[in-house]
């Protein structure tokens, strides 16, 4: 790290970064992380959580400059960047940097589409900002990982601010000189506790995080001043955050290790930790054909973190149920499926599925990595079966195809648009870098008739 | 503490309040601690900061709802209460609670008045709303402290943004678990870092935690969920952003002590830390008849938290001079006053207290109280005077008289009104429990010809 300090390193990186230095891949999977974001916040949209943050917020809203994406209501940018974060973050089916659990694409997308909108730029230009935006993120969650999170920070909302406020920075184009206040505007304004998991305000602090990030780059635009130290200040963002965060985990090998390449997508719509448990149920039901109602015992083993981050025996709800071990295994075992449907409120209910689920126990096993997971179905007949996943599905070493993450939009973006709109959709997202306004993307989240009702 | 948690039981004595059950010094204390932030609010309202923030987010904000104190814009609600928490705090003219070291009117009282221009309550719920936000915020500072703001925390954001959303709860009359989810989701937005002090965004961390503290009320009310033990959890407010928080200090004597019975008023608009090195430099001057000319070293004995967070030797403006010991003791002075025009750019830079600023020496005695200090001024005549100070000007043991209180407040209004306009407004805030509507005292803090002009 040279003796400018981490943030001004930083800053001054993603000023001067020119299209030309993205990396072909980097650039892909950009382009894919959008796609999965779309997707996931056209299914979160109508949701009673999305439907209350609107209620209380709209009175608050100023002129219709951004658009809700799926709803087609619209918002000033900085209230319809908090409600689009929310939403894209609700079915937790979103996009994963393994190494700090951060849903990346979270607020930078939600923050920088809401801009794009008030503010025209290209969707080159939103590409990437988009990439630089979630490169921060993921590098400032690097050098806080793992303690942050263990102490309980709700690490995409904290980490996430700062990733929009670059991304939202670099499209309005500001020097180092202002992205360097951007992000101790950013640094000063980050929060969220892990302690909101299961209730709606856990989708919020990522919508909050959202509108934060592209408050703190307007500010900057307006030569509101903050710390030119933000992160590694003896009272920044890295000391007071964590402990003992690594500035060197910011700035090295900037521009040549891109931490996009180190993202996830979702095959199932819960907590990314439960993921190996349900890929070993799928299997385990499919191949020796399962009846669920002969099931006796179901004995999970698990990394330490599946079991804390979601032990919850007896979920009450879909929020809750996202966050249960214990109701994904026995859904998955129950329905040979663990898509959106499988989360429902009255799914997490069905006292067929509580009738495997309490069935269910688990055992921590240190031995095992995050994307690993061992299980064992006991039947009435006495007979046994047991499968260990040593690589779950989505996972870096075993990653979504465009074609399964096309598949994936199609369902999640079936909720609002018909057939023929989904097509143009997924066409607009694969050229984004052609497109010459990236508004058309918020714009196309909306169905015809939804679009005609809205001022 | 009962066995419901700290967040349960403090957010049902909230809800569960009679103004009846509010002792006449409480209520008191709380009409000076409102007189005191509105001349704050009103002599900070055009500041460079304040003219930034208010161009960066008027393109966003809705309705004219509420009144931005002094100069009489209308935006909506969260905005307003955004800039006017910003505003209040700029001079560093607002008042204390000295355990804490929170200024705890500027967040309450900011999101409080905006509110009660939207949705309208009586001058009584007003204060009644106010005192109770003030003490929800101040025993959660109690319960965090000394740690979390030695940690590097802006106490006066973090804690609040609850005590705001405490205020406004109370106001929007919030039943007992929409009190609780009102805590639980200003505590995963509690944010605020020290290391923006110095910088414009120090006064918009408390501009910020007013907003949040608003809107985390304003989504309760529409029944949007949150943790309900965001206080106490072990992933919640005083576990991650505190070592060891004892939620004990938020329960505790809960309506029979108030801790706004422990607020201090600032006679000198800068860190409170600096003010008993002001009382004596002022006390030595007049005493001694000193000439500034003549002085040829100061040494200045402080508690060691003066030091730390006001050791600037070189403040390069306003917001760094005002919190440097350097500047503040050489302006004393030199000029005899510390006066909001001994702290403002122009000042900070003029040769002449330069000189004698660099002939001052700062050491730090932990023998002495944080509202104690000893100075020794040597003249070129060989002569040397020295003085300690045992309790600062308007701390606890020596409080501002309500006369005094209404002199600052005169002399901060006139910066905008006239005074026949003071004259009234001083009234109203004397009658606070009487006016029928509590919205009358942010239209009566802009003066007539600017209130014609606004929408």
């Amino acid at each position: 790290m040279s003796a400018a300090g981490a943030t001004r390193e930083l800053a001054g990186f993603v000023a001067d970064s020119r299209w030309r230095d993205v990396p072909d891949a980097v650039r892909h999977e950009g382009g894919r992380a959008f796609l999965n974001w779309l997707g996931c916040a056209i299914a979160g949209c109508r949701d009673d959580s999305v439907e209350r943050l609107l209620l209380a917020l709209r009175e608050f809203a100023g002129a219709p400059q951004a658009t809700l994406i799926g709803r087609g209501e619209r918002l000033d940018a900085l209230t319809a960047a908090c409600i689009n974060g929310t939403a894209s973050n609700r079915l937790d089916f979103d996009d994963t940097h393994l190494r700090t659990v951060i849903h990346p694409t979270v607020p930078v997308a939600a923050a920088l589409l809401a801009l794009a909108e008030h503010r025209p730029f290209t969707g080159l230009e939103f590409l990437h900002a988009l990439v630089l935006g979630i490169d921060a993120e993921c590098r400032i969650g690097n050098a806080v990982s793992p303690g942050h999170y263990v102490r309980g920070w709700h690490i995409t909302s904290t980490c996430g601010v700062l990733g929009a406020a670059v991304a939202c920075g670099k499209a309005l184009k500001l020097d180092a000189q202002r992205m360097t206040w951007a992000l101790g505007t950013a640094a000063t304004q980050a929060a969220g506790l892990m302690d909101t998991l299961g209730t709606m305000c856990k989708s919020y602090n990522m919508g909050h995080a959202a509108r934060n990030g592209l408050a703190a780059a307007l500010l900057a635009a307006r030569g509101f001043t903050s710390s030119e130290r933000g992160l590694e200040a003896p009272r920044g963002f890295l000391n007071v955050l964590a402990e003992h965060g690594d500035p060197g985990e910011i700035t090295r090998e900037l521009g040549s290790r891109w931490e996009l390449m180190e993202n996830a997508y979702k095959p199932y719509p819960c907590g990314i930790v439960i993921h190996p448990v349900i890929d070993a149920c799928l299997d385990l039901r499919a191949t020796h054909r399962i009846d669920p109602a002969r099931i006796t015992a179901v004995h999970v083993d698990v990394h330490p973190l599946a079991q804390e981050l979601t032990g919850r025996p007896t979920p009450r709800d879909s929020l809750e149920g996202k966050l249960s071990l214990y109701h994904s295994a026995a859904i998955a075992l129950h329905d040979g499926a663990a898509g959106v449907s499988q989360f429902l409120d009255a799914r997490v209910l069905d006292p067929r599925v509580i009738a495997i689920r309490e069935r269910v126990t688990v055992r921590v096993d240190a031995a095992l990595g995050p994307e690993q997971a061992r299980v064992r179905v006991s039947l009435s007949d006495g007979t046994a079966h047991e499968l260990f996943v040593a690589q779950a599905r989505g996972s870096l070493g075993r990653p979504l195809a465009d074609g399964e993450l096309e598949a994936k939009f199609r369902e999640l973006a079936a909720t609002e648009l018909a057939p023929r709109e989904i097509d143009a959709l997924i066409a607009q997202c694969r050229s984004l870098p052609d497109l010459p306004d990236a508004a058309v993307l918020a714009r196309g989240s909306v169905t015809a008739s939804s679009r005609r009702e809205q001022p």
